[in-house]
């Protein structure tokens, strides 16, 4: 069983280091503690345990590290800063796992991203040697790249000339979109196995500047001092410190204090329950940073992220999951007040950012999500976002019209999705009267009227609801696993699409493709020959 | 070998009436006139050959029945508007044949958005009776759906639940996106085998209006009527004449009147070259209707539109194109310019919407494209679209600088790719000053300036020219078919997404994958044992 937890004290493949408001997160991949001892983590390449890891550090740095303007991402080994995802590790990988391994690098990766552009902690990728595929990636998604002109060192993505599959974290999406390569320079540069290195990887912007070894090190530190110069971040800390969540885990269940996950394997499905708070709450900046991760939002939502990691790792024939939650919806909308009214405090900040990241982690989770909001829920602001996030939802139609729902402000900006939407403006494409109604509602709804507006699916009354909703989660946990994920993931993102849908969407899904193919996988395909002895023989015909 | 010239006179599945401003386009497919006789196209389910009549017959209403205002889609059979496309050809088809079946139906459905809003051509979908998969596809291309109201027909999206595949003809997409179906009410409806009908069916969107069978036939005459009365078509003929264009075939190559295509499959690489005009050209309206279907720009780009479509369905090997011009780039400019002149005329409007066409065609199929700019070329305006719709471009870099490309206003409007952008655009995202510096630059470019400005890839001399160009090409030539067709898929479209893009990105690409997956057409998948004996056996595995 694959578990995300972990901590600087136990990191076995990266350095974190401080010094004042620069942190310098180092690479150095122990060879022989990957997650399976079936391949050796050579030349600074990854497995999920690497990037679990990293993704580890960068919530800390934000959490935790709020005193910390920028970030080095750089690598310990001589002449080598990363070789990529480890091939060894793919090529024994089941094509679920592969696919999941690709998803979780990419979140990571755009976690980068988003730390730079909702935070304000900048991030420098110091490039001190060869730097192939995933490693590229990982600079990628930096802000600036700086790279060593020693003659060797070069960016290059090689899958597909090497491996006969596609740079799988968001690779060739970035460098068009991103650094705005042009689309046949960057055709040539993802053919070359080699890479581009000095003068000509800075004409065709695919990486910032080089410099010679002897002026390396302090180019980068000059920079980086320029790049925390941007920032927003406090001058000074303390941080709060993120503990392990440490959940109760049975065969069947995984209990946070927070959050439920229960499976229940017969009938491939999982019930997710969240718990909505209860007493006093903090509603100023020092209270919240006095409750620290014990902060209900911060603390139900990092544990909700945790589930659905597990969920899609360990436990993938389930594929139909039940939301529900319990308790005080008030108290709901009382913290969403909180959150919004000192959105401008840095934890506040990061809270939010986090909850919109975990919400995003529902959206692109390959299985059905169905909302079931009955009496005693507390589907009120941000956590009715999850029922939006739902696929569908369910809505218990009491004859004593208590069940309700109630929106909150947090529904109306601070979450929005990949498409750069809120999932209202989702929901109701191009209509703006409808969302204006919405936000200028007063009050609770009850399901006739939340049926009525549109915000839930159905809502059936006593003598239907027990029928129905079993007989929906039948049906659906009966369909075709790989058609559910193909029609989830296009009709969950209409409207606009932004980097990260065209990473999530279209790469992704091209790679799924590939990585199915017997030019990849097959007995004689790239992936399964390469570094073994004879070449890859591949089906010629084009699709 | 499969060929797409077709004419109303030898439709077998389709007819097309005309009743003034109105033509009513019916569906009566003829079940033993597949393309192959292992199947029957039973209930007015297709098949590539009926779309091929289906895309003749909205080109040709275009071109040759200016006056027809509005287009009612409907059907000859009774209580049946159409099936879908047919499950048992489906079966019988390799992938690559129902990835080229499912873009050539996407691209047909898109061809009768663009006549409605590139040419005011309306197109109102008349549901008779049953709608299935891409039966309501095809509606939903249409700009208005009107189902009749019999207590049966009703429209569906069945191929998740029945066949564990999606709707391959953008259906997903356009529920969502372009009607504005809310996503989880089109979630609700994707997974519903009898679909939805009468009220329902619009209240959620899905239809426009629905009507009893006794009033349908008169809501539709009335309606059509109302919508032929928003086109800005001329009210009077006559068109011009699309004649078959007769190429010569033979084993290696295919000859038409200014484009030729010539094979060398033990390469797996094709040339293609199109021929400049000569000659004195119509430079009026007038003089354009006259020259009708031989008018250098609608001919050399039929030819090449047809030349592309063979390819792609004919020569699954040929993976690598390289694209030549040649003659006089100076006639070129000269037609861009009575082009762009005398865009307003009807004529000239379809001429242009249909280079537009047809470059997409480019962009869209899955083969790579090298252009090669030598002595003698005439990658001039429009002709050099050809060139930035290639992966790569090279041009010969001569001493005396005889060899030049030049651009045209043709390049900065008329032919925007599915993105949305011009190719330049594309080439130079986010990048205005220098498109503003290339749209006022007086005169051709040679190798060197082109290469300076970012026009072309490369620019090899004399010394290193044919070395450089054969490497290239071999080098693509042994890359994995699928790696390339998903690299190219990935940096050809930087920028915005559309629906369009959409629609052959996000959607296709699950698609594709869907396809590949056991759970489909494996032994037990859902599309092998679809009207036989047993029900499919699913890995329940979800990634």
């Amino acid at each position: 069983m694959i578990t995300f937890d972990t901590h600087p004290d136990r990191y076995q493949h990266w350095k974190l280091a401080f010094d004042g408001p620069i942190a310098t997160l180092s690479m150095d991949v122990r060879e022989d503690a990957g997650l399976s001892p079936d391949y050796k983590l050579k030349l600074n390449s990854y497995d999920l345990g690497v990037d679990i890891e990293l993704a580890d550090a960068i919530q800390r740095l934000r959490f935790e590290h709020p005193e910390v303007h920028a970030v080095v991402v750089t690598s310990l080994k001589e002449r080598i800063f990363c070789a990529g995802a480890n091939i060894m590790m793919l090529r024994g990988s089941s094509h679920g796992a592969k696919v999941n391994f690709c998803k979780f690098t990419n979140e990571t990766r755009l976690a980068i991203e988003d730390a730079s552009a909702s935070s304000g902690l900048r991030f420098l990728a110091a490039l001190n040697g060869i730097c192939a595929g995933g490693g590229y990636e990982l600079a990628l998604a930096c802000d600036e790249i700086l790279l060593v002109d020693d003659g060797n060192s070069a960016v290059s993505l090689p899958e597909a000339p090497l491996l006969a599959v596609l740079p799988g974290t968001g690779g060739l999406t970035r460098v068009v979109d991103k650094r705005r390569v042009r689309r046949d320079l960057a055709d040539f540069f993802s053919t070359l196995v080699e890479g581009v290195k000095g003068k000509r990887a800075v004409e065709w912007k695919l990486v910032d500047r080089v410099y010679p070894t002897s002026q390396f090190k302090e180019a980068v530190q000059k920079r980086v001092r320029e790049l925390a110069a941007t920032s927003d971040r406090p001058s000074s800390g303390p941080g709060i410190t993120l503990n392990a969540l440490n959940p109760t885990v049975t065969d069947t269940a995984i209990k946070y204090s927070a959050v439920t996950l229960t499976f229940h394997r017969d009938k491939r499905t999982a019930d997710l329950t969240i718990q909505a708070p209860s007493g006093p709450q903090p509603s100023t900046p020092d209270e919240i940073v006095a409750a620290g991760d014990q902060f209900w939002p911060l603390r139900a939502f990092r544990e909700l992220d945790d589930a659905l990691l597990r969920l899609r790792v360990n436990e993938p024939e389930i594929g139909t999951v039940v939301i529900r939650t319990e308790g005080d919806r008030e108290a709901v909308l009382a913290i969403d007040a909180t959150l919004v009214e000192h959105q401008s405090h840095w934890l506040v900040r990061e809270i939010v950012h986090f909850m919109k990241r975990t919400l995003k982690r529902v959206d692109l989770t390959a299985r059905t999500f169905f909302a079931f909001i009955e009496p005693g829920s507390a589907f009120a602001g941000s956590l009715f976002e999850l029922a939006l996030a739902a696929d569908r939802s369910y809505m218990f139609h009491d004859d004593a019209e208590e069940n309700v729902i109630a929106l909150s402000p947090m529904n109306f900006g601070p979450l929005p999705m990949s498409n750069g939407l809120t999932r209202l403006q989702t929901r109701f494409l191009d209509d703006d009267p409808r969302i204006a109604e919405l936000q200028a509602h007063d009050g609770p709804f009850n399901a006739g009227d939340a049926e009525e507006v549109g915000l839930v699916t159905f809502a059936p009354d006593e003598i239907d609801w027990d029928d129905e909703v079993r007989l929906a989660v039948e049906a659906r946990a009966a369909f075709s696993p790989d058609a559910m994920t193909g029609l989830e993931a296009n009709l969950r993102f209409a409207g606009p699409e932004t980097m990260e849908t065209k990473i999530f969407g279209r790469l992704t899904a091209w790679q799924n493709w590939i990585f199915q193919r017997p030019n990849a996988v097959g007995e004689k395909g790239a992936l399964k020959v390469y570094g073994q002895q004879g070449r890859p023989e591949f089906d010629w015909k084009r699709t």
